[in-house]
């Protein structure tokens, strides 16, 4: 008899996309007149890069032409595209190193076949919904240990208390919009190195960072490379989004324990993606190619700078109109914090739902400890902002 | 301290296709001058077709047009893709009950998540190598039932003798080209049916198919979609190979059992993929829906054409020079009996590299029972097979 996994059964979180989608179609239905302000989900609203567009075009008519590249690429990803991610972005790296992927969700997840199934793993609260779900899917419900990432804690995670085997960290953080500073991530790899720990870093915003104390690859902290692994991604650094295409680093001398040998993690990460990967199309990785150079890299930049510039006008605006909020400043996302305390985030979701017609993401999606917060997404147009900002001055909470 | 996944321990399998690279580097030195005949890896060697080459430039010329589509993509594929497979291929089934994915080897192994621990599986030998290690990697080494696929089952799998759980399927057959017919696939629904296991059916060869008793899904068997999960794909129907765009079909009456109750896949699918992937890049997924008009139709039905011619001149010249091969009717692979009882797979692979300077894939590389056979690839040339059959005839064996 064919039987489940039954860990399915332990997924109890509220998925808030589709809640949002309904609660989006209500209002439609009682003003079909007013215009949606969707601040909601972190996707980019920007056409897709002219230089990335075109090499992608001119990858898929090459393989139209005889003799040109056209079969199975290799698992890892070309070595055009690792040598152009290993040399403008990790020069002590070698591009053995790289792998190419389609995208930080599919490998965050997969990683995890390397390790135990013993292994205890440190999850931020609030956070990613896929780094536990993930664990949860694998039986490790037990094994979580929450790292509160709350006003208290400035919104970064706290350590761990006891010893803990995996770490999952993003920075800058995604939903709260904040970025560790070198300090900060220098105790994280600091502690890993104290309990023979590791760091899964999702680097997915590093395009973001503004701040001079915020690095942006965790490889910037000494010893890093000894116990770090990271994800990094085309997606939000150059719209990607619809075409799929990130990478993971993990340095040779990244190890773990298998029975009585210590085994470096990139050749079994290799020999996985080799069993169990075929590669990413090669138009989107000559796409990826294509943001490493000049032209490519000026464009996606004013894109970011682009981004960038909605939230700070949100953030700035939003402050001055009185209400408390954070991060926007390395990151494309706000973290706003309910007016009042008997505002649940689904409540304050409603108010500005069916008062300023503006769609956000209640905080509590992400975690317990987002619970009293919303988070709003940068990745809009100035007027956008501004009418959202018009609304929410009109906004009478009473 | 962080413990590895010990399974990996157990993946013993000798990795052919690095092996066959080293050897051919060592012909290559020996013999600078020769050319080489690739019949080894089964990797398309047209162009891409011009319909699919345009359809995917065309979608990244919009991408970077403001207003078009650039976003996250639905993670289960667009409408528009499952559709077109739906109303094409499966007109009895709902788009709903079509996931797109980035290939076969993809999903075969990713499904897995789906099931409990404590799953046998039943695996052809020989066959594609992730069926088992896939498995093998999720602890399940002893739970591996071998269902024989050799000259006296007629190179298709043999019913599994006792109960079994999961049960993999390939037809037409990778490495040895023989498709089941309508009444093999019957007794494999009627056993599936009797011991409430499931089918999971590697389609990826089905264009290939030409006998009017093979069916070119599992579910032309009646009762197969309460059974069987079918993975299909781009790559080896219409070249995707360097694009990677597949698709699986859970009817939503497949079902398994989860602690007391009985659920059906189909949603637990979408709750995995909706997890754990964010879809296939659009261009890529607009290349493939270019496969189902009437020019890329013809377009890629010209290029199976092309290739089954190679597969016909290549068997029957083999079969004119005395030599004993199976397969190649239905599927883009012969499988070539060594000339004699005392020459191995790599034996006789090795006779042939040195003497005809030709590439084939050792048998024994599929599994213990494809030992004493080599896989040759149709994936060529006309010349190509020319120049083989020559080299071939004026082979000495002695």
């Amino acid at each position: 008899m064919v039987k489940g996994n039954t860990h399915f059964n332990h997924l109890k979180r509220e998925y808030v996309f589709p809640i949002i989608e309904q609660k989006l179609t209500d209002v439609k239905s009682s003003y079909p007149d007013a215009e949606v302000l969707n601040l909601g989900i972190g996707d980019v609203t920007l056409p897709l890069a002219p230089s990335v567009s075109q090499a992608i075009q001119e990858a898929a008519l090459n393989m139209s032409k005889p003799g040109q590249m056209y079969g199975y690429g290799p698992s890892q990803g070309y070595g055009f595209l690792r040598e152009a991610i290993c040399s403008n972005k990790y020069p002590s790296f070698s591009p053995e190193e790289i792998f190419i992927s389609d995208g930080i969700n599919t490998d965050i997840v997969n990683i995890l076949d390397l390790f135990h199934s013993s292994c205890s793993v440190a999850i931020p609260n609030p956070s990613y919904p896929a780094y536990l779900d993930s664990n949860i899917l694998l039986g490790r419900k037990r094994k979580i240990v929450w790292m509160p990432c709350n006003e208290k804690t400035g919104f970064v995670p706290e350590l761990p208390k006891g010893k803990t085997d995996l770490i999952y960290l993003c920075s800058p953080h995604n939903p709260t919009g904040v970025a560790m500073t070198r300090k900060q991530l220098e105790a994280f790899v600091a502690y890993a190195k104290e309990h023979d720990a590791l760091l899964l870093y999702d680097n997915a915003y590093e395009a973001f960072v503004t701040s001079p104390d915020v690095p942006r690859s965790i490889y910037e902290i000494p010893g890093a490379q000894d116990v770090a692994i990271e994800f990094c991604s085309f997606s939000k650094s150059a719209g990607f989004t619809g075409l799929r295409c990130s990478y993971t680093v993990i340095p040779k001398t990244v190890t773990a324990l298998f029975g009585k040998s210590r085994l470096s993690l990139y050749k079994l990460w290799l020999k996985r993606q080799s069993m169990k990967f075929n590669g990413v199309a090669y138009p989107i990785q000559k796409g990826a190619e294509a943001t490493f150079t000049p032209q490519g890299k000026a464009e996606i930049d004013s894109q970011i700078s682009y981004y960038l510039k909605q939230a700070k006008t949100l953030k700035d605006g939003l402050k001055t109109l009185g209400y408390t909020c954070f991060g926007g400043e390395d990151a494309p996302y706000i973290w706003w914090k309910t007016p009042t305390t008997d505002l649940s985030s689904w409540d304050f979701f409603d108010i500005l739902l069916k008062k300023c017609h503006l769609i956000s993401v209640p905080g509590s999606g992400f975690g317990t400890e987002g619970a009293g917060f919303i988070r709003l997404s940068a990745f809009t147009s100035p007027e956008v902002v501004e009418k959202a900002l018009k609304q929410i001055k009109n906004l009478n909470l009473s």
